[in-house]
């Protein structure tokens, strides 16, 4: 067994994390606990890190695992969740459907198709059907959401403003379609739109395609624009930030990177903010819905 | 002197064919000969292939020899013009301006800022400006254009038919935004839209996420939907398939490709259609301005 107990089962209602990758679910279960709330993992086998998960109340769970899920959170007396951390398309082995995953499965199959926000927002609705309350990071720890402004000491000048109201404009365009969640803008352009690859990868095609001389605009010109899309639901998955996006944007010779205040998740604001002051970069918190210039 | 002089320089006005990269000048001076159109090729240093310039009336020029194609196109009764061919962003050795493009610089750098869109119908405007008549491939020859309809004998089926609607609306969406040309969709999720890369490297990298099984959609569905952009000025820029796009979405497991009927270019439409049916794949001309399912 490597359940572990927690720490008192009685009291406040405690708060059901599901585990994805990355350091995310364990920046949230801090802030969670800062604020007094007791948190109890569900670390999703093959993606959460096994070696942070131990310094936590937690259970490991299978992808799937529904049932044994409802009836370890109500034992812990969880009725608020929260899904953080990133789950890549799984393997089918890190999946063990239990039988209530089974009769979900044809109004599962449903969700499949379509792009990801259906997929998504059928999966909070039919978590809420089951008598829990989703939770985003913004509910649990707004100070882990992108403030408005500069996170550092550079600031975007005309050129860039220009630029992110251009990306805001196209993330507004395709957000019914479903598309993605980032776009490069340089001196106007649009130099790469954000799909299933992810924002990382979008930016580094940006860094090569300026190497290979296929963009007019200069190095150091050009902003990574984020935003949640329209309908998203940002309990299940809210844009995120962090370190190696400023590093991408660095290599990618852009000048900074905006994302929508309120609605993006920022693990390490302090670590953000000394790694664009570094890069020279800024990086801020805009209003949703520009309009093109 | 490589120049050739032209069989004859009186009678009917010649067709000037400013010739980039690629087989694409070739096959538009072939259909305009058949068509009893005599033709004078102009063929960019670095990009025009020289082993099938010599086998037409050709003149050799550097890019931004505006004067001296002025010139020549004088001398040789040219008043059309069409400009057909890949140029990838030049390299600075390929453009030596003459002091007619210089005194238009300050115009042309205001073009050179802003998408594509705008450089191409600045530059079509610029061109008339100075006495010439602009045609693009349609004017020229209509049967190099995609028929409305299946090239070879496959056929798209329902849910294809779906991500062909969904295709055009994302485009048309992001129209106003000059993006891209081109997007992949598959099931209804979309999932890659061309950047400044290209359609080629952007159907690679609908290969590279199905062999990285980050696309939920199995191989054998999706389609490549290409579309000229709102205003993109079809005299300058068409979008373009070859057999190289059918063996490039045949690699990333489509179901087919769809274009739009008219404004797209196809030199070679026997030679798609058999490689389309070699490959299993549906090559479609579609009407424009589909909208979403």
């Amino acid at each position: 067994m490597n359940e572990r107990l927690p720490d008192r089962t009685n009291g406040e209602p405690a708060l059901a994390i599901v585990c994805g990758a990355g350091s995310l679910p364990f920046a949230l279960a801090d802030a969670a606990m800062r604020r007094g709330r007791r948190v109890v993992l569900f670390a999703l086998r093959g993606f959460a890190d096994p070696a942070r998960v131990t310094a936590y109340p937690h259970h490991w769970t299978w992808m799937g695992q529904f049932n044994r899920f409802m009836r370890i959170a109500a034992t812990e007396g969880c009725r608020d969740i929260a899904f953080i951390g990133s789950v890549t398309r799984p393997s089918l082995w890190s999946i063990r459907p239990d039988w209530r995953v089974l009769r979900l499965m044809p109004q599962i199959v449903r969700l499949y198709r379509g792009g990801d926000d259906h997929l998504q927002s059928g999966i909070g609705r039919l978590i809420e059907q089951h008598g829990f309350r989703l939770l985003g990071p913004k509910d649990i720890a707004p100070e882990l959401t992108m403030p408005l402004g500069p996170l550092g000491s550079c600031t975007p000048g005309d050129r860039d403003t220009a630029d992110i109201a251009r990306g805001l404009a196209v993330l507004n365009a395709m957000s019914p379609h479903d598309v993605g969640q980032a776009v490069v803008v340089a001196d106007n352009q649009v130099l790469a739109v954000e799909g299933p690859e992810g924002t990382d990868r979008a930016v580094a095609r940006v860094a090569e395609l300026r190497k290979n001389g296929r963009i007019r605009s200069p190095s150091g010109t050009g902003v990574l624009v984020k935003a949640a899309k329209l309908g998203q639901d940002h309990r299940i998955d809210l844009p995120t930030i962090g370190p190696q996006t400023v590093a991408g944007a660095a290599a990618a010779g852009l000048a900074g990177i905006a994302v929508v205040a309120g609605s993006t998740f920022v693990a390490e604001p302090q670590v953000i903010a000394a790694s664009a002051d570094r890069a020279k970069l800024f990086v801020v918190g805009v209003e949703a819905g520009g309009t093109a210039p």
